[in-house]
C-alpha cells in the first residue's frame, strides 16, 4: 500500500507539499475551501481533489495558524487513525491549541523553512524543500512513530528534518525571521515622508535593508500574533542599542564645532568614539556570523566588478566567459547606473579564483576592473 | 590649456576622479601621505605623483571628513590661485570647518553617490561615477565662477551635478544612507548571542537586511560624527515605531490563549490587529517610494524562478537561453539550497514579457516555475 496523504489549505506550502509527495509516489488527496485555489492545485499536480478513500496516513493542515487549532480538531474526528501535522510559522501557539483538543497523541507541529515573498499555489514548485531544513517540533506526549512517519514525509519531499522544542522553534524564528521583518517595516515606514530629492539619493544599502518590509501585511499579521513574547523580547536589545546610539549623538550634537574638529582627545570624545564604535563593532561581528549557501559557514566571496551594456544576452555572454574560464560564479550583484546603458555587475567568486578570472575576462575584452 | 587637478588623497574616490579626469584629458597630480596608495593610483593611470607645475585649477581634497578643513586651509595657501572641493559624506560639518578658515569664497563641498562596500586605491574605476548624482553644497558665499567649474569637473567625470543645501543634504543622506546604517548594525548586533540552530535557520531576509552592517566601522564612525542631529532625529521615529509595537506584542503576550483564538472581535483585539497592521502597513508603503534602477520611479519586475544545476556555465546558459528570446534581464536574484548541488535563480524582468520568456525557456527543456 503506497503512503497517503490529505493536504487541508492549498496555497503555497500546501500545493508545493501536494506536489513533493506526488512525485514522491504517494497518494494525495487535497482540500480547501477556495474553490480557484484547489482547482489550481490539482491541474497543477498537486493531488486529487476529491474525499479520501481511507485514512490518509498524515494529514496536512496547511491553513493559518490561528486556525490551525480548529481545523485539527474537526479533520481528526473524520480520520480516527491518521496523524495530523500543520506547517505554521509558529509553533508554541498551535501547540498549546492542540493540546487544549486533546490531539497531543496524534499531532506534530511542523515548519519547512521555504517560504517565499508570494503566497498562493501559483507560487507553489515541487522542488521547494529541497535541501531546506524543516523544523519537527515534538513535545514529551507526540508517540516515536508519529516522528518516524512525519520524517519519512519530510524526507520524501526533499527536506532535512530538523528537531527543535516549539519555544525554541519559536525564539530562533523570531531572531532570525520577525524581528528583522518589524525590524525592516520600521525603517521602511520612515520613508513614507520622505521628499523626491531625498529618495532619488537612495542607494543599494537601502533597498537592501527594507526589502523584505514589501510582504504581505495579513500574513505577518498572523505571525506576530502568534509569537508576541519572543520578538518583544529580541526587540529589547535594538531598541537600547539604537536610544544609546541616538543619545550618544545628541550629546556629540551639543558640543561645539571647536570641540569636535581640535579637541578629539578629551575624555568625552573618546567616550563618544567608543560608544559609536560599540555598536558598528559589534553589527558588523554579528553579521558575519550569518551562513552562507549550502548550510555552510559564511564564506567571504571575492567581487570581480565587470562593466557590460544593459541589453540582452550581454549578462549571458559574461557568464559564459566565466564557464569557459571554469570559474563557477557563487552570486552576483548588478548595478544599473541611473541614466546611463551599461551596467556593473560584480561577479562573486571564491578569492583564490580573483586571478584566474580577472585575466581570463581580460584576454577575451571584458572590462574588468 | 588643459584644465587640471590635484588630487589630495587617493583612496577609493580620489583615485576614481583621477583615472576619469585623465580619460576627460584633464591633467592630474596625486598626493597622498600613504606611499604605497599613492604608488597604486599613478601606477592605474590616475595621475602623476608630482608637485603641480602650476596652480592646478580645481584641488580636489579626498580625505576623511574630520581632516578637510585642515587640509583644505594647507592646499589653499600653496595653491592661490586653485579653488578647492572636498568630496566626503557630510557636508554641514565641513562647511563650518571651511568658514572657520575664511576659505567660503573658494571652496565647494561636494558629495558623489557613488560609494562601496570595498575602499582604497584597489577599488577605484573610472567609470564609478557615470551616471550617479554628484551633490554640489553651494552657499550664499560661493562665487558663481566656482561652481560653474566644479560642475565642468563632475561633468568630466561622468557624474549628474544635483545641487542642494549642506543641511538638506545632511537630512537626506541621513535618511537614505546613515539611519538604514545604524538600524542594520544593530539588528546585526542582536546576532552576536545566537546559538548555531538559530543561525541555521537564516534566510535571505536576514541576509539582505543586514548586509551593510558588515561596512568599515572607522569610516562610520567619521560620518556619524560629522552628522550627529539628522541621524539622531530620524531615528526617533525609528525607535518610537519599535517600542510602540514592543509594548503591543507584550499586550498580547498577557492575554489567555483562549482570547487570542476565540475571542478574536474584541475591542482589545481589534486595537492588536490595527496597530500591528499599522505598522507593517506603513513599511510596506514606505518601501514602495524607493525609486528602481536608472532614476526611474519603482518599477515592479516579475519574478520568473528557474531550477538550474549548481555548476559553472549553467547560469550562462540560463542567460544566453533568455537573450535569445530576446528578454532583458534587468536583475537576478540566485538562491541555492543548502546541501544539494542546485540552484534557483529568478529572473526579474517586465511583467508583460513572463509569458514570452515562460514558454521560450520550457521549448528549450529549462525547468521554469
Amino acid at each position: 500500500m503506497t503512503r497517503s496523504a490529505l493536504i487541508v489549505g492549498t496555497g503555497l506550502i500546501g500545493t508545493s507539499i501536494g506536489l513533493a509527495l506526488t512525485q514522491a509516489g504517494w497518494t494525495v488527496w487535497l482540500k480547501d475551501t477556495d474553490e480557484r485555489a484547489l482547482g489550481l492545485a490539482a491541474s497543477l499536480g498537486a493531488g486529487e481533489r476529491a474525499h479520501p478513500t481511507r485514512d490518509p496516513d498524515v494529514i496536512v493542515v496547511a491553513t493559518p495558524p490561528l486556525t490551525v487549532g480548529l481545523v485539527s480538531n474537526e479533520v481528526s474526528r473524520l480520520f480516527l487513525d491518521s496523524i495530523v501535522i500543520d506547517i505554521s510559522s509558529t509553533k508554541s501557539y498551535v501547540q498549546q491549541e492542540i493540546e487544549r483538543f486533546g490531539l497531543s497523541g496524534r499531532f506534530l507541529g511542523t515548519h519547512p523553512m521555504s517560504g517565499r515573498e508570494r503566497s498562493g499555489p501559483d507560487a507553489a514548485r515541487a522542488d521547494l524543500f529541497d535541501g531546506r531544513s524543516w523544523v519537527l517540533c515534538p513535545t514529551s506526549a507526540t508517540p516515536l512513530a508519529v516522528v518516524d512517519l512525519v520524517t519519512e514525509l519530510v524526507v520524501g519531499c526533499g527536506g532535512r528534518p530538523l528537531t527543535l522544542s516549539p519555544e525554541d522553534h519559536d525564539n530562533a524564528v523570531g531572531r532570525v525571521s520577525h524581528i528583522p521583518q518589524v525590524v525592516a517595516s520600521a525603517l521602511a515606514a520612515g520613508l513614507v515622508n520622505a521628499s523626491q530629492t531625498e529618495l532619488d539619493l537612495a542607494g543599494q544599502g537601502l533597498r537592501d535593508t527594507t526589502r523584505i518590509a514589501g510582504s504581505d501585511p495579513a500574513l505577518w499579521l498572523d505571525i506576530l500574533k502568534t509569537n508576541p513574547e519572543p520578538v518583544a523580547d529580541g526587540l529589547e536589545q535594538v531598541i537600547n542599542d539604537l536610544a544609546s546610539l541616538q543619545s550618544t549623538l545628541r550629546t556629540l550634537a551639543e558640543s561645539t564645532q571647536v570641540d569636535k574638529s581640535i579637541n578629539r582627545q578629551s575624555d568625552e570624545a573618546s567616550r563618544v568614539d567608543a560608544a559609536l564604535l560599540d555598536l558598528l563593532a559589534r553589527g558588523r561581528s554579528g553579521y558575519s556570523r550569518i551562513p552562507g549557501k549550502h548550510g555552510a559557514r559564511a564564506v567571504e566571496y571575492a567581487a570581480v566588478p565587470v562593466v557590460i551594456p544593459d541589453e540582452p544576452g550581454a549578462l549571458a555572454d559574461l557568464l559564459a566567459a566565466a564557464g569557459k574560464a571554469g570559474i563557477n560564479v557563487e552570486d552576483l550583484a548588478i548595478e544599473h547606473s541611473p541614466g546611463h546603458p551599461v551596467g556593473l555587475v560584480e561577479l562573486m567568486i571564491e578569492p583564490r579564483q580573483v586571478p584566474a578570472l580577472t585575466q581570463a575576462l581580460s584576454a577575451m575584452g571584458w572590462s574588468v576592473h
